[in-house]
């Protein structure tokens, strides 16, 4: 896997990934950022999300159900002291999918967390505590 | 630290962090994605890239000096088996910025990957190993 990201004079920085997707990423004004994207950080508490929306997705689709609308909420603490990493990550996760039943989400957000999530894997072998709730709407 | 992803009937995924700004995510169609944006994994990997370039530059401003370009090149290798977690990562860091001195651009990178880049903190603590090297412009 390839990536590159660059800094050309001024904010943001240009990530680009090897197939030629774009994603900027930015930091607040008081730490000579515009203000215009995400931060590095709060990209990965969403990369987080995203990846295990990805799978829950995919094992809902084998479950035969559809997902009209998921959802997930993501609340992260980081320590006080540098490098400042994240110490707890709590994710909601609200699913509206007509039919689904409340222990075949759980069963797919667990199959994530404990299995296929990349992202939730790194942080959790790093020390980072990940918990995880889940509502049908 | 909050921030939200949402899945709306289709892919991408729209993540929005605290103070509102969006990072889609995506990924191949061989995974129902429509490969529209990055994937979870291939946005953490620039977001390593883009949490030590912030560093970087804050440092170099420190040391007076003013880069015209960085840009950061990043490799990584995932596990081949689930969660396919990163295991190791190489860094190249490019820097164009008059009268700097390959021993200020090496210090800079240094305190930056073994002291405040949270991200590579956190990949480093869950067994990525990252290794890096530099390159005046």
């Amino acid at each position: 896997m390839h990536a590159t990201v660059t800094f050309r004079s001024r904010m943001p920085l240009s990530g680009i990934d090897g197939k030629g997707h774009e994603t900027l990423f930015d930091t607040s004004p008081e730490f000579s950022g515009t203000g215009s994207a995400a931060s590095p950080m709060d990209t990965v508490l969403e990369a987080l999300g995203a990846c295990s929306m990805m799978d829950i997705l995919s094992i809902l689709k084998k479950m035969k159900r559809e997902p009209v609308l998921l959802e997930t909420r993501l609340d992260a603490e980081r320590a006080d002291d540098h490098p400042k990493v994240f110490t707890s990550i709590h994710v909601i996760y609200c699913l509206e999918s007509p039919g689904c039943r409340q222990e075949e989400l759980d069963k797919a957000v667990r199959l994530s967390m404990e299995k296929y999530c990349s992202v939730a894997a790194m942080l959790k072998a790093g020390g980072c505590s990940i918990s995880w709730s889940t509502q049908l709407v």
